[in-house]
């Protein structure tokens, strides 16, 4: 088989670049490991950046998340000495959409569906070969192995992918830093604690009140990176949740089963160049933020919305210079969202060997922020999202 | 001998208290430890916050400052990839004045005399006694011992004095932070490298251009704690400030013999509560500030202004609600500096632990300066001063 640009990775990144280019008229296949039901079934993100928002409207299924989603023009910040609001509205002019990426991956299956766009799903040990040459890809399926010739190869496939693998040592520089901590968090049918999204920073630890929908709560609580989920009854995790959300919160929130629980480690990684021959790498493959801020999935779509530019611009009027950019131009934006989400977490987590003087320095941050309208606008034009 | 208010330490907090205070017709004694010639030889501080330069006025002392100093409306930041400005007054509309500490000791002492104020150089071992009850000062002069009695004492001796020690120790919370490293400062009879100050991160180390006039320069280069002005000869100094400072800048560098040469360690330190009875701490006495970001003698002004207005409603109205909320007064704008310098040293230095993550993300905070405006105009604001 044969096509323009083989996609690894059927997650919303490696969608979201098959839309885009199959709206374009540019051929592509999407290569994924698992099953339809399993990409649909798995907990993500739930924040879509502004920009993002924006780029489901050009990629033709905004639809339903414009009727569903909810938009949020702030969010709180708590302390031990009361919370405060953000109003990224106010501050920039623009707000957030909470929609989560469960919804997000099924309206792209539906959009590609719709486009009559390819993919092959539970492709299993797919590969790229000859990224600096003639490119292809191989994969196994019902126990025979095939082959796809390409032009280019998008490595869409997540931290441990095989894509970015397949870059030799010496021409990839990684960064990294392992956080001390992990996020304990759990889905639960009850009405959300608050309407808008609250950031605890609380001498127990970090904790997160988010949602889905109206029906459909998200909570996470910092815990120790050796910990368990299975260390956590429900009735342990909302004691220690009311514990460090704020006391007029705790008082008034819903509790109930939780329907996933799981902990998340948190990291801040990156790969560079974001390039290597003819293959691509664009979201997770490339880059991992912790989830403080909600970057990871609005990263992968700039990513997205770069590379669908420089491809388009290569197969339509035969310039290059948006896929020689590629890189340079992802990873402006890449770093700055990793110095984000890195200054978030930050400021809101205990951590392990933070001594008084530290603490106090994490409390006047939120206080310069609390009393500093600039302050709050250069954390609101971050939060809804750089310009792509 | 009987007093008002006993002031210990004749540096600018304790003469500036001195002159508010006689100016309202309140009895002051200043007790300085040195002679009227060393406290006017000590080189220090050199640029002064909006609010300060109000209190020059305020204070009756402004003439000379307005005639010789110079109103800075901006800095540089420069990195390897090169220097950008922030523009004061664009960003908040104040400018700071550039204008040394001891020109200001030098008004303050003219205006001292002006009013006929009372001042005691050369005392030696000055103590504060019964601070929480029939509050007293001692002091040795001549050899014999000399006692004043008071209504207040104002600690205004610095860091290393007598005022703080006199605080029992359960009475007394203190923070601190000792930065790995030091600033090696040498005054040249040279033209300022440029017109506004420039702050240079660099591989090498931090460096900083400042200057006192048109022809008095101020250099910084940032020095491991243990090193010694000793080793460095001025050739080898101003090698090492051109290597950091951008490539412009060290072209045009005037070079010239130093006229001092000094190595200040960096700390951050708060005392808190800043009231002990009757004892009042204000400046140095009380907090140490690095000083990147030129908060120290600022910070000590601030002090001053809160403890004159409290005393002044006190002896004027017998309202004491001023001197009962010093204490939280001064430490929440105390605070708020601490944090600021204390950022402002982390995105500047080179620290001996930090490794290519950390310096990325120092990186990126000076990106994000340059690039977000709302991120320059809330460290203009801090800069030029939070408002009294």
């Amino acid at each position: 088989m044969r096509t323009s640009v083989a996609i690894i990775g059927g997650g919303p990144a490696g969608l979201m670049l098959s839309q885009l280019l199959n709206r374009a008229g540019i051929a592509t296949v999407v290569l994924e490991r698992r099953s339809r039901e399993y990409v649909l079934s798995r907990i993500r993100a739930g924040v879509l950046e502004h920009g993002t928002v924006e780029m489901m409207h050009r990629a033709g299924i905004a639809e339903r998340m414009e009727r569903e989603g909810h938009p949020h023009a702030g969010c709180y910040l708590s302390t031990e000495r009361g919370k405060f609001r953000v109003d990224f509205q106010e501050q920039c002019g623009h707000s957030v959409m909470v929609y989560g990426q469960t919804e997000v991956t099924q309206d792209l299956y539906a959009g590609q569906d719709a486009l009559g766009a390819h993919a092959i799903h539970e492709a299993l040990d797919v590969r790229p070969h000859d990224i600096d040459g003639d490119p292809y890809v191989t994969y196994e399926k019902d126990g025979e192995t095939h082959r796809i010739d390409c032009d280019f190869i998008a490595g869409c496939d997540g931290f441990h992918g095989a894509s970015r693998k397949a870059i030799p040592g010496d021409k990839k520089r990684e960064l990294e830093r392992i956080y001390p901590f992990g996020w304990l968090g759990i889905l639960s049918r009850t009405a959300p604690a608050a309407e808008e999204l609250i950031y605890a920073n609380h001498p127990r630890g970090f904790a997160l009140a988010s949602m889905r929908n109206p029906q459909l709560s998200r909570y996470y609580i910092q815990v120790p990176m050796d910990d368990s989920p299975d260390n956590w009854s429900d009735d342990a995790f909302w004691t220690e949740l009311k514990l460090r959300l704020p006391d007029d919160v705790a008082e008034g929130l819903e509790t109930g089963p939780s329907i996933e629980k799981s902990l998340a480690p948190l990291r801040s990684y990156v790969c560079a160049p974001m390039r290597f021959g003819k293959m691509f790498l664009a979201g997770d493959a490339a880059h991992i933020v912790p989830p403080t801020g909600a970057k990871g999935l609005n990263l992968a779509m700039s990513d997205v919305h770069y590379l669908s530019e420089g491809l388009i611009a290569h197969y339509k009027r035969g310039d290059g210079s948006g896929l020689d950019g590629y890189s340079n131009r992802a990873l402006t934006r890449v770093w700055r969202a990793i110095r984000f989400s890195w200054w978030m977490t930050s400021i809101l987590h205990r951590f392990p060997d933070q001594d008084d003087f530290d603490q106090k320095m994490q409390e006047m941050e939120l206080e310069n922020l609390r009393d500093l309208d600039a302050a709050r606008r250069a954390m609101a034009m971050n939060y809804v999202g750089l310009p792509f």
